[in-house]
């Protein structure tokens, strides 16, 4: 399937000179949807994922059936104030801003493999964060997988030697 | 299973005197997470559900993995200025707030049968202006489905005559 016929892309949008790309439309097509996910189960039985970890809001979208498939537990990333325990905090820089994100302390098991999940990779500043976030709470990044890649801005290059899945590349 | 020992309760959060219900505890745990999912699944299959919307961002960690389950769509309701296309409008009231949710005006097919999901029925608020959005794009809403239901807050009663599926009650 070529999932790239299901993206649209939204000219300036959120800003003047951004080309965004809407995965809803990949979303409210079922087969869609359920292709994209099954590649992302497929790695993540490959790396050995014992629970995945997704940014919100769009992260759960791409996580949350892949945990599902694979009988594995969800932890979300999520903007401060949103969880209502006890977190860790990392700042990052996103493509068009600055922002924080929180775990919860206990989100994870010492050394459990983890997949994280979201929908972009776009300059990396998200998933950079989340890595640092699970490797504070003890946690063993075992592999990435995103739906898109926006392959100039070199996301990859602040991920190091960890590995990265894509589905679609721009 | 009894899915109300996985759910954590944080008292006097997000403010004083609310009994907040954090389900991460459950998502974090694949059994649990899968179960929960299956009886919505199941849910979803009784009343002919042929897409799901969620509201953001713990309506995406509920209905995703139902969707990707049954093999179908999965259209989001988020708030203003978070979708890239044309949307329509709703406001609504939360337990502590108040506030405006979304969709894009082609999420749905005219005649859909929509199954919303979203982790909590409180006062009805937020579930009550999704159902708006979905007639309004011209879906039938042929189900609600919430993994926690604050029975004190009688949300059932802005539902009318609406199917109700909840999983936990307090």
């Amino acid at each position: 399937m070529d999932l790239k016929q299901y993206v649209t892309t939204v000219e300036n949008w959120p800003k003047e000179g951004i080309s965004f790309k809407d995965i809803t439309t990949i979303m409210d097509n079922g087969s869609a949807y359920k292709y994209a996910t099954d590649q992302i189960v497929s790695y993540a039985k490959e790396v050995g994922a014992e629970i995945i970890v997704g940014p919100e809001a769009r992260g759960f979208i791409i996580g949350c059936p892949v945990a599902y498939a694979l009988e594995i537990g969800f932890a979300p990333v999520r903007k401060p104030g949103k969880l209502p325990r006890e977190v860790v905090s990392a700042d990052y820089g996103l493509e068009y801003g600055k922002d924080t994100l929180t775990m919860h302390k206990d989100a994870l098991k010492p050394g459990q493999k983890v997949l994280i999940c979201d929908d972009l990779l776009a300059t990396g500043g998200t998933v950079e964060a989340t890595v640092r976030l699970i490797e504070e709470l003890g946690g063993e990044v075992v592999g990435c997988a995103f739906l898109i890649e926006l392959t100039e801005l070199n996301g990859r290059a602040k991920l190091g030697d960890l590995s990265v899945k894509t589905l679609i590349q721009y």
